[in-house]
């Protein structure tokens, strides 16, 4: 036995969203049909940041992905959050590979919410708005051109120059630049931001639109104004951790919203046990925290595919 | 940046037990003055076993042990248990090292023993007793003819040829067979089984014994008659996790033994918060379950060695 050890390069050279979106799907069917396991991350916390353990098992599947979150990094010219996945054997524990996870976790997310899209947004969905134009734009935005014909992607950021570094970047898909209220009226909504109080007004959003609240990832923070929960038929990816930290965690804290009022899970979703869209009219939200299954569905993708490509440095590890 | 990765060759050339007792009675110290943070063990059960994630930081150290327990695999031939370390900078997160831990963990085990040993036991003693003559008995041998000047070395194991395995492995020492009542006499005692059920009688130990009940490490495990606890001074590792699995979670289950009759924790005893041993007929007792920051502060040692010598690999994995 020996382990595949998977660095950053390696890991990129592998990931392909087309692929992605079938693992994920695939890993939300098994765990909603009660064939995984996902226990509570644990929190390491330290004086300039924390860090999150976040082991799942799925059929066939083992691992843990360990991230930190240092915010202060960007002063050191170092990446905020930096990941790593441990994949093993869950018939004996066995450490098969090794990999970074950073873009993992990026592909996963992006994966994700375009999933949702699939089951929420109406299917003749034409545009895309991403507010927030950071690094997890990229793979949102590839995600939502595997799933939909889109014609137009309306972006901002409230940063001088990011919407024109993500078009640059992307210069294969049709990214325009616009007001956060242009982007707001799209037919699907990625909210990409680390915000702390409501940034999208419902005002803004009309009769239905489909949102993946993606940023709110932590207790106290959240993107949308709560009105919009209220008007909203809301999924999301794991009813305890958007609870404690995802879009919806600030309004029941205020008591303005209530688990009781979720639609119900994405594996649910996926599994045809609660409907989705079922009109032209209905606001869909998703509320996404992010969750290990997904990125532990990944890892197995590419193990397989490095394990089967031979190509890929073994050691031994253990 | 980059990460250093250390294979188990590398992890054994680097490991020294005079070193590690070093860092390990720091790490306990350190811990016991609040300058560390060891959250709960994050466990993910699996059909044919279960993983555990174990995350520590101490000053200037932070990181994660994810280790399995697999007990079908002997006949798969691969060890049952087998750990990983994931080794980060506090500071930024930042993965500096990924190591094998499965022998950092033999060795912090040895260690954290033969420091309550110190404490605890006889200055003069000379003889130790192996109850258990598998692979955690070669780094409790090592570590305590580091601290002792012992002339015995008394081994006792229930399966025929592990004690005369165990000898030749270790010509440089002392290693005699004996009988299971002649290893349980000797000054200082190491029970080092997979015991459900007292293996210890309470009338082969005598007075000024010191014992490290080091096999019980989950709940339902014990490996002394209960009479020994109650006439012992107990010391913990880890109060929760004792109670939880330690040596005196049956009693405790069974109210034969309570919390509040544990004298205290080994960080407690090197910090000099409360009294070791203060006359020759006290019977002592150290309950190890195992702890992280243990782990991390070898793995910091390994590090810090490994990135000395510049004589292993670096790889840009994040």
């Amino acid at each position: 036995m020996s382990t595949l050890l998977l660095d950053k390069q390696a890991v990129n050279s592998l990931l392909n969203m087309e692929e992605v979106l079938v693992v994920v799907e695939e890993a939300f069917r098994t765990w909603g049909e009660g064939k995984g396991n996902m226990p509570p991350k644990a929190y390491l916390t330290v004086e300039k940041g924390d860090f999150r353990a976040m082991p799942a098992a799925l059929t066939g599947h083992a691992g843990m992905k360990w991230v930190n979150a240092h915010p202060n990094n960007k002063s050191r010219n170092l990446p905020s959050v930096m990941a790593v996945i441990i994949y093993n054997d869950p018939e004996t524990g066995y450490p098969l590979a090794i990999m970074d996870a950073t873009n993992i976790t990026a592909y996963r997310t992006g994966a994700a919410a375009a999933i949702a899209s699939k089951y929420l947004a109406r299917s003749d969905s034409k545009s895309l708005g991403i507010i927030g134009a950071g690094t997890q734009a990229h793979t949102q935005i590839i995600a939502h051109m595997e799933v939909f014909n889109l014609n137009s992607v309306n972006t901002f950021d409230i940063t001088p120059g990011s919407a024109e570094k993500l078009a640059s970047d992307l210069p294969e898909f049709p990214v325009k630049l616009c007001t956060i209220e242009e982007a707001a009226a799209s037919d699907i909504v990625c909210t990409l931001t680390p915000s702390r109080k409501p940034a999208v007004m419902n005002d803004w959003i009309k009769e239905g639109t489909h949102i993946n609240a993606i940023g709110a990832d932590a207790a106290g923070k959240e993107e949308l104004d709560p009105q919009i929960l209220r008007r909203a038929m809301v999924v999301v990816d794991d009813i305890k951790q958007s609870t404690a930290g995802g879009e919806i965690n600030v309004p029941i804290q205020k008591g303005i919203y209530s688990t009781n009022d979720i639609h119900g899970t994405l594996a649910d979703l996926v599994l045809g046990k609660i409907p989705g869209r079922t009109n032209s009219q209905t606001i869909t939200v998703f509320d996404s925290t992010g969750i290990a299954i997904e990125d532990i569905a990944v890892a197995g993708l590419m193990y397989e595919k490095a394990w089967q490509s031979g190509d890929y440095p073994m050691i031994d590890l253990v």
